[in-house]
């Protein structure tokens, strides 16, 4: 396993393609824009490999019985679904911000029930493909970002009735010795600083759609991937000398990129699915459930930073015995754990599937997620409230260390005795990052919008089954005549 | 174990002093008002002795090895807890209403782990006494009833300050073979048809307060007990002929008792807690984090029926495939599930506690039921949206079998062809009661008010630690100099 | 003007034809049932005819000149409205429930300006017809309900192709001299203790619907006429000797009737519309303007008596001085003031018709119920929060009658001194009543179901008209090139 | 009256000391961080100047009977205030965002009947003064800015208690002819670009507090006047060439400024409280009042463009006709409209000051600011649902015109035929920028937190009252015996 050091140097020796603002970047993991990606995803290295969280952090591979991360481990069991829970809230809390791994490992884990089924039925051999790649993935301890939603272009339209037919990755080649794949994928989160790109299909495709039905991966840096880094609220102040408008030393992730596919070539060995759209839904609807589930993991973590950041300014601000601010912190609490309760509960309630792999019970799973949308907005009112009007008004840094007016701040933004104005600040900064429109809209559409849960809701609670469960216990017989 | 037969031949063994609409009930357990919830209760017999249900509704003694009923079995792992969340689920389907036996589990569980505690420290002999208690319990399959809540009086007072010393149960005198108690609980769940009665303290206790520190076990027939039953919404309608407004054929259970003890006496071997108020804070807490996490199982069961119930009539009425309403029915799926998916994580981070069973996360425990007592009122709601105004205008079933405007009425009140008015009419009955106020105040302050959660919940998150981690994650030291 | 007697007695010269429970009632004013209803219609009349509230209570017609009650005045300028409003949160105060009286003003008021458009579009004498039926009603000082829900059947249908055409009130026959009409209307408040019957259609119609364009006045007593009086919540309660546990010495009035039309032959001079459909779409859409508006004052009214009452149950409790408490109580004041101010805001927009009255700002009247429906939950959940369980598990007033048990309950249910447990009980039976089923469904769907509110919301809001605002605001030009 | 350009030349004339970003700025009308600001302000010159909206956006003065803008007017009746509601949704509708003017004519009304009461009871000559001063400021049609909010440091602690007593601005000095204030106010929207500031106490003052009770009107360009303008979110967009990525040609305005006064001297003329402390709590709820009802008239306009951008986009994205899509829509109109209703209403309750202007309905005004509490986040939530992912994800507007990657990105992120992808991006950018953290604290902190109108709310809701006729009507009776 490496370490975040090794982790950073593994990037290096890569050359992707990546712009940001206009240009393309020449050192993409030392640009300010981009460096707090790679120091959280670093975390999640470090704490892997400095053996205190190991039983959290890291795992046995069923593939070759090595010690490996967690973030390239299949889950095989309840116990191995509420360790990656778990471990999603540790990083979340020492991050205080996205560390954007999760979404690999739940791909890893779709991919390898769905190629499982797909030779199942069909005698094809993606699944064997994808355990040697899966093999590499941690042998090498790899990043890789899973790359699901299409750009989409008019949504009351299915991919190929689009006015381009590139608005959906597809195959536009198939040679003897691999494919090629042409279009874009968008909102993927940590995929300028993953090592490998996990493309997957975003919905169920009947027949006419075979061409959108394919799952394979990608290196970062394979010719013909183009990475557009996204603009990110305050991204500029990434490039200020200190960095001390940036919420933390780290700054707040919330980059997410837009690959462009021109034509790429995926070798035979890369391609685990490529046509069979009928897998496709299953792909999709696995890959969200655990994604979902997750959510109740890395935001609680994020939350405990955030609520324990919110005290710290009540404090400062000489609120924090008021029965009512007390009150509100005590609704952050409910919320957040509510979600974690969830997270939990729907890995506890999990089943194997026909791969061996557990799966985390989508209904539940879809509630976490669904939930989440709520809360970040309830949450961020509630740390608003608490932080004051302060957070829309606070002076930048560089008027803080004028020397003009420096000092005329310090004395007017003054709080409670035993704290500096550069506590407040920073506490004051941070809360402004992790309520952004960037971190909202990341909760309320990562995994997918509050309507895709609400449709596998509706779909897994089996009304017709209640149906007939109310007309027993309330005593309404089937075929009841109409002169009862 | 015994059947729902059984259960109702046992009950008429004994002669309880129970009074109801202001006389003493000579067959009580026959009477209309007290008949559901015997009904209910049965039910519960019948589903752990007729075998079909055996991995949930029954367990293996820890005491004796004998096979008994989960309601009266210790939590020895986080799979007894998860199959107890599964078990209230199930009968909550069952039933389509409270059934009542969860609070003595809870009960017993509480006791066992506190007089465990209050032995190690004090040297008494509580524990080996529960255990004699509590294998009588099991060997005879007996229903308990917990009782915690007491009148209270004034509450800005404690209990010895209340103008009357009585207003919590408390002990006036200790005899050589065991205590004599007076005072009176409230709000006590199925104690009507209950066999014992597990008296508890409501809160901690100072050593001002030790005669209110009392635990201990009191047959529902003791003399000096006094059971009144309380008046629920609707009741009446329980004493009609055909009994076809009152919800289900079980009718809807919502009558609670309060409990009067004058003076009764209690033999050494059945009490439990006789002074150690220092212990009384750790039983109520157990108590409660164990019995509001159930509210996700037991209330998921019931909101099961109701919201088959509501589909039902959205199909009778021709609204089930509006967009919006199936929106609405989603919302409903969405409320019940999280509750569920959170009262399994709370049983999934259980920790054993020193007597060896397994307590729930306090925690995640509290916003189970704190979202309970918010969903229940958004699933009243949303149900009367769909049913529509004919939940409060319905005519009484005697007016449609009146020879007079029965005909008329039939005709006037048919909905989808299909289905009979009677059909439609059972399930408006239905949704009334399960929306009553008798049953949203269950939901709200059953276990406990919202408020009792709130300050568990504050105390739980921990908040010093939180501010420790937004210190370290954002880079405040401890100690920073002013003029930083 | 009559006072309440006076109403009463006119009540009991007429023999209407009113089931209740199965048995048609020989002195319907006299049973404990109607009672209530009736004496809350009579409070209408006694604050309009003691002098004390004149500028408030009372008018002066504009088509005689004569001091007649507001409640059968036209809305003659935005004054009239906003003191409509003044007059509902009075009357709500006074009584603390429904006084039935609202959906009368509101019908002659949409009748009044839908039969003037008739007239001018087609040549008919309608609006003559109805002034003469109006300045009977005002000379008389009549009560008048409004009937307009019909029991509709399959909604997915329209009232023409339901498998009983009879579903809608329409006409079946066409004589020289009048109309006979069939059908029903459902949930209509007030109906049993009013003079007068204002039936109106539901819908709007399209030509193969005229039929079913149907708006006339029918007396209560009218041959052919059935009104069964529907259950309410706890309506037995009303029937018990003392009626303490009834809510208040009226009782809660929630008994909403259904009117039957057994080819009831209607005079000309009492028809206002007779197939007109093309205007029935905007007489529905006036009538509930008005009416939707009218709940920020009658439920503001009630609420004023719910939180006072709240807050004396707190007092009682000890628990008034908490700052939740009084957080929670705020919240209520909050709600009930938004809807206050809403209907206010309403009127004060108002524009007037063609045919001289007044009508209430639609978008913003709908607002208004819409928040209504929401708000009751709310404050229903606050007021049972701080109630506490005792709101579903209190004794029977016969319970503390009993000469056994009577004694004990005062003794265990007593509170903060200075307070009797009769001033509790009274206090919680209220808040139970006010807060029930029928209470709440009464407000969710009374003038309109939630989903009527936003189908009107909708239209009004005008989307493509912000649209081109936010376009021009924003920079965006009509006919942009793609290229661009 | 100016037009804008002219308001713009006068600002140009003053050479006030304004920091941004650590500099003071030389030409700080024409920077790009201000510019927004200026230029919105400039609207409301033109809207008044251009003679289409004179009833709405002038108004005839009392003091001398010229036509002047209605910023400087007093609110002579309920017209004025409801006209007043109608001019800040007009210009919200205009502007798309703020246009910061509101505060100052607040402020002049507060001021007016503040000092009318003040000179009745002390025998001052603070309103001559202060009359001429507005008149000055009617001809020369000058915008002012209203300065309440100090640092206020350690808020557990009064003024006079705080470590360093600047924290709230105070009287150091009493000269013959004037007096000399020091301390800063903050969160002042609109100063920089305002040309008075109207400084006011922000409590209510007991005799001790005595020198922080100053009222008085200081030009911004004063001498020892500072002003930083505070960092807003995505500010640095506003120096990019070309400004895309900035919400609206104006851009969205959220800079507000802190104002530092070092020992400045006002002359007596400008001076309108010096010490009256028992005065400043009426001026401060007065202010308020006004202040919160302002909130349903702007919020309601730039809520007006928020829908419009919303609802075109989901047209570009293909989703305008889905139900549930429209049905959120819905629910922005209902949230918007409510406030409005509510801001109307509160105006059309006023009644009328001692001074001779009117104070909306205190009650009914804090409801307003309150639900805008709310309202703002829950608006926030659902334009981001409809708005999707690409909120956060979107590229810069530098990649979109790179010669190497443009092209790609306009091909992949096209909509809808018909739509720009430039189309799409600025109602992004739009809806980004009114989302942002310090558009939604301005919503939530502006004219006074949440828990400021909660305060005015209980106490204007008169409990005792309200007890009393709960009393009345369930029939409790005052001094009711225990023994009842």
């Amino acid at each position: 396993m490496m370490n975040g050091t090794q982790y950073l140097e593994s990037l290096k020796r890569r050359s992707p393609r990546i712009f940001y603002r206009g240009k393309r970047l020449a050192n993409p993991y030392d640009h300010p824009a981009l460096a707090p990606h790679v120091r959280t995803a670093a975390v999640t290295y470090d704490l892997a490999a400095n053996g205190k969280h190991d039983d959290i952090m890291t795992a046995t591979s069923a593939l070759d019985g090595t010690k490996i991360s967690r973030f390239t481990h299949l889950f095989w069991s309840v116990d191995d679904l509420i360790r990656k829970i778990a471990m999603l809230r540790l990083i979340g809390r020492e991050t205080g911000t996205c560390f954007q791994r999760c979404v690999g490992v739940d791909g890893i884990n779709a991919i390898w029930s769905v190629t499982y089924e797909i030779d199942r039925a069909k005698g094809t051999g993606y699944h064997k493909r994808f355990r040697e790649f899966l093999l590499r993935l941690q042998r090498e301890d790899l990043m890789s970002a899973g790359a699901m939603t299409d750009p989409k272009g008019d949504r009351s339209l299915p991919p190929w009735q689009q006015a381009d037919p590139d608005l959906y990755v597809r195959i536009v080649e198939r040679r003897s010795d691999g494919i090629v794949i042409r279009g874009s994928k968008t909102h993927i989160t940590g995929a300028a600083n993953s090592h490998e790109i996990l493309v997957m299909p975003t919905l169920g495709l009947p027949p006419e759609g075979a061409d959108y039905a394919v799952t394979c991966a990608v290196p970062i840096d394979a010719p013909g991937v183009t990475v557009v880094f996204g603009r990110q609220t305050n991204d500029e102040r990434k490039e200020e000398e200190g960095r001390f408008d940036c919420g933390t030393p780290f700054g707040i992730v919330g980059g997410e990129s837009t690959l462009i596919f021109e034509d790429v070539f995926v070798p035979d060995e890369r391609v685990f699915m490529a046509g069979e759209g009928e897998f496709a839904g299953a792909l999709v609807e696995r890959f969200s459930a655990w994604h979902r589930a997750n959510y109740g993991g890395c935001k609680g973590g994020n939350a405990d930073v955030l609520l324990g950041a919110t005290a710290l300014l009540a404090e400062i601000h000489g609120t924090i015995k008021n029965a009512v601010v007390r009150d509100k912190l005590t609704e952050i609490v409910h919320l957040v754990e509510t979600n974690y309760a969830g997270a939990v509960g729907s890995s506890a309630l999990a089943r194997q599937l026909p791969a061996g792999n557990w799966l985390v019970d989508p209904l539940l799973a879809n509630t976490v997620k669904q939930n989440v949308t709520r809360f970040v907005y309830q949450v961020a009112r509630l740390t608003h409230d608490i932080a004051g009007g302060i957070l829309s008004t606070l002076p930048s840094d560089a008027d803080f260390r004028s020397g003009e007016i420096g000092g005329l701040l310090e004395k007017y933004f003054a709080g409670k005795q035993g704290f500096s104005t550069g506590d407040k600040r920073k506490l004051i900064r941070y809360i402004e990052g992790m309520t952004s429109v960037a971190t909202l809209v990341e909760a309320l559409h990562g995994a997918g919008s509050p309507q895709a849960q609400r449709i596998v809701m509706l779909r897994q609670a089996d009304l017709p089954e209640k149906a007939r469960q109310a007309k027993k216990v309330i005593g309404i017989k089937d075929g009841d005549p109409k002169d009862k």
